[in-house]
């Protein structure tokens, strides 16, 4: 009885913020947690970008509905969820993820939400809980499940670090240099042949 | 943020195992947990009438195939899917489920699993966790979700009532007797306008 928990943007999607930096030309908006440390600092940067050149959440929606998912995340997702159970942890926020969600088949999805305006103003982000994708790992391990996890940088980690099973996917080579006990895969048939294997390896569980 | 929790027979599906018995013509696969308290006396006489007559894994699973969702079930999970983080909590196993869940659109389903051997023969069950309901809801309370609850009979008391909120769908009427603070809906459309209610109220959460 497999939880699989895999990260969204880098994993299935580009990264949101460069993509949506990309097509409405405001340079300021693919600055990341590399670039600025702090990341409320980064975040209410982002949302005085947005106000400044009078982007609502139906803008950005209409922006984000073209990015496309990474091509065969689709396919995987239709896969794995025919496997296991497959939960997708996110940093990105319930508002920004919506109009991608139809392209990757309604997984489930735990992330953040945002605080809107009657006009469609983002007025503010609200973070659910504090290390989300180590404390969800966590609680499907309460419930008894195996847990796997897969995501492509820092703030994937703990949930690697905390799963019965772990790894990155096309992770950057600093982040694969720092966790050089993780594996890092770059294609999703490694990923289904790491999944298969889990799945069939005996996983009795005892009666509780 | 708001997880909706569902449980599966009785509400997307009919029962299973009636179903079994009536496609197998085994009547006392039809025995529920009102005839045979026990419900370990009970699934050992289950697994015991399967291998008298000889069915496997394949067959039940064959016969399971032929089950069809109730009306209406699959349009439900799909907006709700778009609406909310939709979880389907159930006390079947992940074998006897499967076949079914194409035609409910591979919800993420937490439920339990059985011990098979290499002939199919089914050897025994294994329970997740004790409460597991109860257990799901209250472990996506501690993630910070707001928790939506609804089931059909006595096992899906306890998740209700761990919830933020929650009803019945088409429980029987000394359910609904015994638990006379839970609303009992018994239509798609109503289910549809309680979820919409919820999301659409303000749910602001704290930074945690």
């Amino acid at each position: 009885m497999l939880v699989a928990c895999f990260d969204m943007e880098g994993v299935f999607l580009p990264e949101i913020w460069i993509e949506v930096s990309k097509i409405t030309g405001i340079k300021e908006l693919a600055l990341t947690t590399r670039d600025v440390q702090d990341y409320d600092e980064l975040m209410l940067g982002r949302l005085r970008l947005l106000d400044q050149h009078g982007i609502t959440i139906d803008k950005i929606q209409e922006v984000i509905s073209t990015i496309k998912p990474v091509e065969g995340a689709r396919e995987f997702l239709d896969w794995a969820k025919s496997q296991c159970q497959l939960i997708v942890l996110s940093d990105t926020f319930y508002e920004f993820a919506k109009p991608l969600m139809p392209a990757l088949g309604w997984p489930t999805l735990f992330c953040h939400n945002l605080t809107l305006a009657p006009s469609g103003r983002i007025e503010n982000y609200n973070i659910r809980i504090k290390d989300p994708k180590r404390r969800a790992v966590l609680s499907f391990r309460d419930l008894n499940f195996r847990t796997f996890a897969c995501g492509d940088s820092y703030n994937d980690v703990s949930m690697i670090q905390e799963a019965d099973h772990g790894c990155f996917f096309r992770a950057p080579e600093n982040v694969l240099a720092d966790y050089p006990n993780y594996s890092g895969y770059t294609s999703f048939d490694e990923l289904r042949e790491v999944l298969t294997g889990l799945i069939s390896s005996n996983s009795e569980l005892e009666r509780v």
